[in-house]
């Protein structure tokens, strides 16, 4: 699951530590900013050079203005006739009023042309939020303690919401494609987390407040100051623009030394007391704790849940009979601890991972399954169209495989199945993109990387990662355990293949080199073909060459007889390789927000005087499926109600009676508000009412029949449209319209 | 979740620290020992008299032996006959015979009359956790790199049985009882458990290797030190048996000081080195970590999930409307750091929780559902049957409730809940018994408390603990974060109460007392009902009255103009008060593992030569529901194999496709292995077998209706009996029997 740190933390992604962003496959993508380099924005190109044509003539402008000044006082000064002061102050004031007009101009252009876009986003933002925690959705953790920054409780609504999408995120990928299911501790020994390169590289650049110990991510701080400058201080040359744009753009790629330098350079303070910073260095975003009572034994709150899956690869392999491909997956916590966690549910310190690792033969990703998603049509970002400022375009997955825009079909094949999960929980497809990753953004053994990145209030969000790793997990658990993790082809029949044999005569090589035998020997032995091949000829025509040992750190001269040198024809019965893999890797909560968002609307009430609130959950994940309501207070209309309760806890339809006094329409108010699908209204002994949340049409069913008819359209097995064909209307007053 | 830690940890159970022990309500009982304190054993009493009189009598005959071999070597250096010596010797023989049978005798009163079934249990648990670690059940974590004590994975068929688990959990208790539920972080600030007691209190006493730096848990050590010699050392007398068995009795009870002189007194050394040790000292049991980068804020992964509901307690109670009783749950890991983990599965480092907290009024402790639980009747051991040394018996719930054995309908009516839970789920009912705790294992607070408890190969071992804990943990936290944690009944109509009102005269006081005014008044407003009425009276009587002020340290002379004193009447509203809560907290590892051993069984395979391992999971917690097997390789079987696969997956069910070349026998032998409830074996086009796992029996059924039909026994809407009934059996070539 590395595709989320440079979301929940970017001190992987900020290439300060190359190895460390190549390792962890980091993105240089972050939810603060656009989800693209600015220089990649999907503005078109013409406004961002309109941006720096409008502070050049605002530059132009100003020299103007204070220049028609000063001609102005001069001429008052000269007591020049007032024809003539008068005709140079209305120039002044024409000047004054360009430049407004300019500056105004300008102000949309770095607000991206959007300035109201951003405010009504905010708002929305705000009215979704303000619901989600009213209602329960979420809570800030311990809240009576005042909390603690980046942990959030579910509450019961956004509790069963994560159960129902944990749930279909298992149906659509473990059940359906028959993946081995694991479960493994979050305690990990250190010994795990060195192999897998996070206790020397997951980290993060920080910088202290040299007064008061305060903690803050160095390249925010430095973001901060340029997004600053750049839309709030109009005055700043074009050219200074360009150089903070530039800063903005190559923030991952700074070095701990590079972004002290330009903190200083810029004057950058505390932001909550202005005083002196410190320069920035790598703090690890892992919790540590301590295993056993003795203290002696280091360990780490996992930061992914892949890690468990790698070490078990061999136990995995096994169980399924020794056959490639097969895929694991896990859902579990991970844990990051953040230096200063912002923007909620989005970068937080505990969150539920479920990630997938796709086992396969690197000599072949063809995919059995792939066929049924190859036609799919959506949205896609290949590098190509980022590195060109071009925007996102619907593509058919096919072609895109097929034209080697994406790496394989299986990739592919994923690529697809992800687009089929989200969309089905509810996520609008066009605000649904898939990324590619930018060359510089990959691993270096990764073969191809997509994004999938949901679009809500804070831009462009990545909230599945589905990467091609190629042998590079299992690979470090191998050498760091020393068990090897691989994979093998047995062949129908044997194959002869054709093998470079070195041998060095020990005895020859003992004579000559004494105690620097064992390293001649472990160099001749290390040679390449090509290397071996050379000294073979060398020999057979000179037969004595100088050999640099690099052990030794000289030549030795080799003779004939020390060593032989030939190729050998074998047989071989099954070809050992080390599996490659392919990852899918979610983040639960990610994914949960921005369903939250996209699910939001508000409408007026029936009397016009508030904005009532409505999440239009798919039944699949709304966290109540229906509610029951007695029309009014009535005994024999609550034992109705009882009846169908029943019926519906039979079915395993989640539901909630509510039997008080309040109005019919406050009653539906309230359920919309938590996005549940359909209203059962007793308002008699035989009939019912059903009430769609989003459409408010009724219709009327037995009451025998309710339970079942409700089953049925949120089991999907028929939609609210057959519904509303099949069954007799409810007009007449329909309480909430 | 306390009921736990003794069995995860008996830090608190033991009660060096009575605090600790009430605090977080302790159980002695551990799956080390017998649950129940060795002097409560369910063996008649006889047999401990008998293992007394044993004891005695051997250590007679030992006496005996000796004395009669020193004379029959007297009788030997005195020369004396031989049909004398001869005589003697046989005699001596004779007591020779007579001691060894008294040995044998002990030997078996001394491993409980059991010493077969001990080592059978032995056999028996060493076959099913083959086959659970074979079949991926479970996996050691991280076993690469050798493994971390106490950790496990759970493998693909464990992880499947547990997310089982988890589901009807959910469905059993969250979605009939319309629970809250919520979903905490696992890190917890240090504030939080400070205010729950666990860092100061959740604690084990630990001894250290003095040379090697090991630790041990210092009563573990005693332990295995007390049941070796009692089960060993023959020749110990029984004075000294009975005072080993106090020990063992009263362990839970030992102060760090007395346990250390204990270990003292045996002379008990480091069981690896035989090394000295150092004296008991606490150890902490929560993982410790830090938030934030500062190393300022401490922080633990929790030790329980229940303090997560608490600290929201206020949200939830206005999410229900401001109702009682409600309940919320949570399901999640919780961690605790043990000293020196062993049992598997039971005693781990990090374990999956599922705990309810139900709030509830402590003046009425009834419940609506009650009735449907009270007819219930299986194994309770009340605190009564265990102090006098009788077994557990089947009682009817009812009964037990209106005879006040179980002390209120909401407590009793959770008891019935989890019986019903935990034999759906498999567990057999007659190795399940609800174990009432004594008094003195008890908090002090709590009113009472039961513990589900299953028996398996390590003895009886408490699965889920349900404690009626009263007001404690909601008080606790609104003493430290100073947020009220209440609840309010509303009067329907105001009601009259009588209050006293002291109202101090500020203006005298100020006169007399000056700068001290305050502390008087303070004073007199803190006196209770009775103080102030004396004063009242003394007042009225004598005029003037000395009133001692404790925060200024003397008395001061009150004059009747100072203070005056009434009885009034006033009008109330509402109560406010703090809820009692019942906590139901189920430990999910080790319901699983006693699952494990109750549906494990052996068979002999046709041929007779082995023995063949299945779970007899039921269908509701089977890994996998289903298996399909063409009974040929064939294109055409495959090909129907495939659409019955397609249906299964349509209808939601489990299943896998095994089409390898494998005998049917063996293939059947595989999935019994798994648990796997039904085959499908494809052996037409037309019509397929299904099989049932234990009876082994086969019926015949359409292509088409495959699916259907083994959806109708999964789900229960019918029994397999139905089937057997309604379908025509499959007699001919039954391959596997």
């Amino acid at each position: 699951m590395r595709f989320l740190i440079p979301l929940i933390s970017s001190a992987v992604s900020s290439a300060h530590n190359r190895i460390a962003s190549r390792l962890l496959n980091a993105l240089p993508t972050k939810p603060q900013r656009s989800a693209v380099p600015p220089f990649l924005n999907c503005q078109p190109p013409s406004m961002a050079a309109s941006e720096e044509s409008l502070r050049k003539a605002l530059a132009e402008k100003l020299s103007a203005v204070e220049a028609h000044g000063n001609a102005v006082r001069a001429l008052k000064a000269a007591k020049a006739s007032k024809p003539e002061i008068d005709a140079a102050i209305e120039a002044l004031n024409n000047l004054k009023l360009e430049k407004s007009s300019i500056e105004k101009q300008l102000q949309a252009a770095v607000s991206g042309g959007d300035g109201d876009g951003a405010l009504s986003r905010e708002a929305f933002r705000q009215a979704a939020v303000n619901t989600l925690e009213r209602r329960l959705f979420y809570i800030p953790s311990f809240k009576i303690y005042r909390g603690v920054a980046g942990l959030y409780d579910y509450g019961p609504p956004g509790c069963a919401v994560k159960s129902n999408v944990l749930a279909f995120w298992r149906q659509h990928f473990v059940l359906e494609e028959n993946m081995l299911e694991v479960d493994c501790p979050c305690v990990t020994p250190e010994v795990v987390l060195k192999a897998s390169g996070h206790v020397e590289k997951f980290t993060d650049l920080m910088v202290k407040d040299e007064k008061t110990g305060t903690c803050y991510r160095a390249d925010h701080l430095l973001k901060d100051f340029c997004n600053e400058k750049l839309q709030k201080d109009l005055t700043i040359s074009a050219e200074k623009a360009a150089e903070l744009k530039h800063v903005l753009a190559t923030l991952d790629d700074l070095s701990a030394e590079a972004l002290g330098a330009k903190i200083k350079e810029y004057g950058i303070t505390a932001p909550d007391t202005k005083n002196p910073l410190s320069d920035p260095y790598p703090f690890n975003l892992m919790f540590q704790t301590s295993i056993g009572p003795s203290g002696l034994s280091p360990g780490y709150m996992r930061p992914e849940t892949a890690q468990g899956i790698f070490v078990n690869f061999k136990d995995l392999y096994y169980y399924n009979g020794n056959k490639l491909p097969f895929a694991a997956a896990q859902i579990g916590q991970a844990f990051r601890n953040e230096i200063s966690p912002r923007q909620g549910l989005l970068r937080v310190r505990e969150f539920t991972l479920a990630e997938i690792e796709h086992f396969v033969d690197p000599e072949d990703k063809s995919h059995p399954k792939y066929s049924e998603v190859a036609g799919l049509e959506f949205l896609m970002f290949p590098r190509e169209e980022q590195m060109s400022g071009q925007s996102a375009k619907k593509i058919c997955l096919g072609d895109a495989v097929s034209k080697g825009i994406v790496n394989n079909e299986t990739l592919g094949y994923f690529i697809g199945r992800v687009y089929l999960f989200l969309t089905r929980l509810g996520i609008d497809k066009d605000r649904l993109r898939f990324r590619q990753h930018l060359a510089n953004e990959m691993a270096h053994y990764a073969a191809d990387c997509w994004d999938a990145e949901i679009e809500c209030s804070y831009g462009w969000i990545e909230c599945v990662g589905i990467a091609d790793r190629s042998a590079y997990d299992l690979r470090a658990h191998s050498e760091k355990s020393g068990v090897p993790l691989v994979a093998a082809e047995k062949f129908s029949e044997p194959r002869e293949v054709e093998k470079l044999v070195i041998a060095p005569v020990k005895k020859e090589l003992g004579l000559a080199f004494k105690g620097n035998q064992k390293n001649v020997v472990e160099a001749l032995e290390a040679m390449n073909e090509k290397e071996a091949l050379e000294m073979k000829a060398a020999l057979e025509s000179k037969g004595e060459v100088e050999f640099y040992v690099c052990t030794l750190g000289k030549n030795v001269p080799i003779k004939k007889n020390m060593v032989s040198i030939s190729k050998e024809k074998k047989k071989e019965h099954q070809r050992v390789f080390t599996p490659s893999v392919i990852e899918p890797s979610f983040g639960i909560g990610r994914i949960i927000y921005c369903l939250f968002e996209h699910s939001f609307y508000t409408r007026p009430s029936k009397a016009g005087d508030e904005q009532l609130n409505v999440f239009r959950f798919p039944p699949l994940v709304a966290p109540i499926k229906c509610t029951v309501f007695p029309l009014v207070q009535n005994q024999q209309y609550e034992d109705v109600a009882k009846v169908i309760s029943k019926s519906l806890t039979a079915a395993g339809i989640s539901h909630k009676i509510d039997i008080t006094g309040t109005s019919i329409g406050k009653r539906y108010a309230r359920t919309d508000e938590l996005g549940v699908p359909f209203a059962i209204t007793v308002d008699s002994t035989k009939n019912v009412t059903i009430r769609e949340r989003d459409s408010k049409l009724q219709v009327r069913v037995n009451v025998e029949e309710a339970a079942s008819v409700v089953k049925s359209v949120t089991d999907g097995q028929r939609t609210w449209e057959d519904v509303w064909e099949k069954f007799p209307h409810h007009t007449s007053g329909s309480a909430d319209d």
